[in-house]
């Protein structure tokens, strides 16, 4: 890819900065001086704290919503300062800049298409002086802008030929009948987000060779036994827990109107069995 | 009215997505896609999950301050994916997108000038697939990215004869010397903001034949006694509960540099009592 | 200084509005109606209620990150409606408007540069309806629009004199070898950042005559012994309060991955004591 185009300019954030801090907007300001043309998408500030692979999964939910050429920036970096090395990378018509502690991963291996991955070891792109607690604000903040001006990965830094992995549980069969899976994530609304894909059951239907109806499926966790995978919340009851496929089509454990993540207390790694 | 000129292109957002998970970023996305040039202004991602009252009010107190052709979206949807009709509509050259549930009802009343109300059904305007869990996304952002960008309300979808609406609770006389009303929402500083209007207070005045004295007042809410309306939070005290009328016209009770909503525990519907 | 250019146009807010009620979406609405092409940073929103000296702290560490000519706008206003002046300001290039109760002075006392201080009083910049409650929407928010479309402070109002101002509690020497500071402010992650910069330890090795190795220093607070100064959060541990300079060049105590501030449960005003 050949740097950007001049009219893009998107870039999105991911951080577990909070929204308290000065943080954000001081990154913000950095890019400005660079770009005054940018506008910003604030994806989430409120990654739990070092948290890398919500993280991860945040930017794997999000990134192939926005238009090609957005340049995603994830900062959730507890290592800052350390020896692990910042990167930047382009995949399906994509950039993105973080940290190499597995942040930009889930989304790496997502996407089809080539990859290029680089260390940012380019110093005239960062900013002249680099403390060793923000480089959200003194390194990926200006790699970012410059990007957005058309700067290359190839100018930013050598290409690294690995770099870190934050890999998701894998659901799997348990047994010829019941396929096993986890929570991955509960959102503001409480719905718990399992690992468990569409894609995931109609495979496991092939492998029996039988179309599993989705609305015969039985599915536990915890004491709690969910009957049928409905289509729609309003299909639920506020007082007993349903499953249907989320909108990123992961089979999700819901209250109708209420969190089932407070009526349950569950939350990652949490066991879920699905039989048919 | 004829579709948006070429440099209008704000969308403002209300939604209860609250600010953790990618929800909002992914609808911006969405829109962005459709139309690079769009403004954002967040409005609220925080009001109560599935409180279509508190989204109808926010939508009702914030529209007017935007510029004509202004886009408001509001995603407070607990029936997505059920029999819910999606609509757009316009009033007061500005322009609302949301399911119809009632979010959009209190500032479609409330606007002067004539209405126009359409069901969306014109598919072409929305995203290729639809999810049954998540019409933010789907089909709320792409037909506002698609408003902004010229297409009319008439090219979406049919119009509707009637529309869900929400009503906030009504102050009224209780007898001649009190007027009724109640708490219909308190903010970030805990301020409890009622439902009696400065020009209920006026009105009640001509009934009475005689000009009321703000500062003659007395207003109750449960065991305390408020006498007399100030001008500005400064006149009142810290530990003594005092009213005025808020920047929005609403009679409201406070306590200085504290929050009245903590010191007393009162939220919606607590009654309130104005006597002269 | 002569006004803006034309194409510069960036607002940064610092607010105690909180995220949930409609204030900071209809200040930006008031501010497009004005000048369309602006571009919003939010700094915080999150400044803790009425809390001047929390607002001042975070414009003076995050304004001269945004480029020249940005206009900082900070609403933490108790006093709104009441008898403190409302100004505009600038210096270092930068514009500055606010309340004058102290939110803008540790900026202005901090830049280098000529300064210059209005009292805004040109009614013609304002919203024609003036509450007695919300200046941020009827006052703040207009005068910097015109701001940006190139309205001068000299237009804006007369210069005023003086003006309140915020201070920092400052360290000092409490004896030859022992330094004495304080927590003013804690982030996000928990770390707790005193008021002791870099530049004072500096300042007191060249008083007793001697380079002060940093790794050497002695850092006490409460009942807690730190040894040592640190580079980076990676650097410390998990279990045992470590210190480093921060990225502003503060003296801050943290827990790597953790939160000192909820480990201590110590806030601003501790007291921090720093020996060689």
């Amino acid at each position: 890819m050949a740097g950007l185009s001049e009219k893009k300019r998107i870039i999105s954030l991911i951080t577990d900065f909070g929204q308290k801090d000065p943080f954000v907007g001081i990154m913000k300001g950095v890019m400005l001086n660079i770009n005054p043309d940018l506008v910003f998408v604030d994806i989430s500030h409120e990654i739990a704290p070092h948290d890398t692979l919500e993280a991860a999964l945040t930017l794997k939910l999000a990134y192939g919503y926005f238009p090609k050429e957005t340049i995603h920036v994830v900062i959730v970096d507890p290592g800052v300062g350390g020896e692990r090395l910042p990167l930047a990378a382009s995949k399906a018509e994509y950039f993105f800049v973080g940290p190499d502690n597995g942040v930009l991963s889930l989304a790496l291996e997502d996407a089809n298409g080539e990859k290029k991955v680089i260390e940012l070891s380019e110093r005239t792109y960062f900013n002249r002086e680099i403390s060793s607690t923000f480089h959200g604000r003194d390194l990926f903040a200006p790699v970012a802008a410059w990007l957005s001006k058309g700067v290359t990965l190839t100018q930013l830094g050598p290409a690294v030929s690995d770099y870190q992995k934050i890999t998701l549980p894998r659901a799997l069969l348990s047994s010829d009948r019941v396929f096993q899976g986890e929570i991955i994530y509960y959102d503001h609304f409480g719905n718990l987000m399992t690992n468990i894909c569409r894609s995931d059951i109609e495979q496991w239907g092939k492998e029996l060779g039988q179309r599993i109806d989705l609305a015969e499926l039985r599915v536990r966790i915890g004491p709690y036994d969910v009957s049928g995978v409905k289509k729609s919340y309003d299909q639920g009851s506020s007082q007993r827990l349903s499953a249907l496929f989320n909108s990123f089509d992961y089979l999700e454990i819901f209250l109708f109107q209420e969190s089932a993540q407070r009526f349950t207390q569950f939350g990652p790694k949490e066991k879920v069995f699905v039989s048919c």
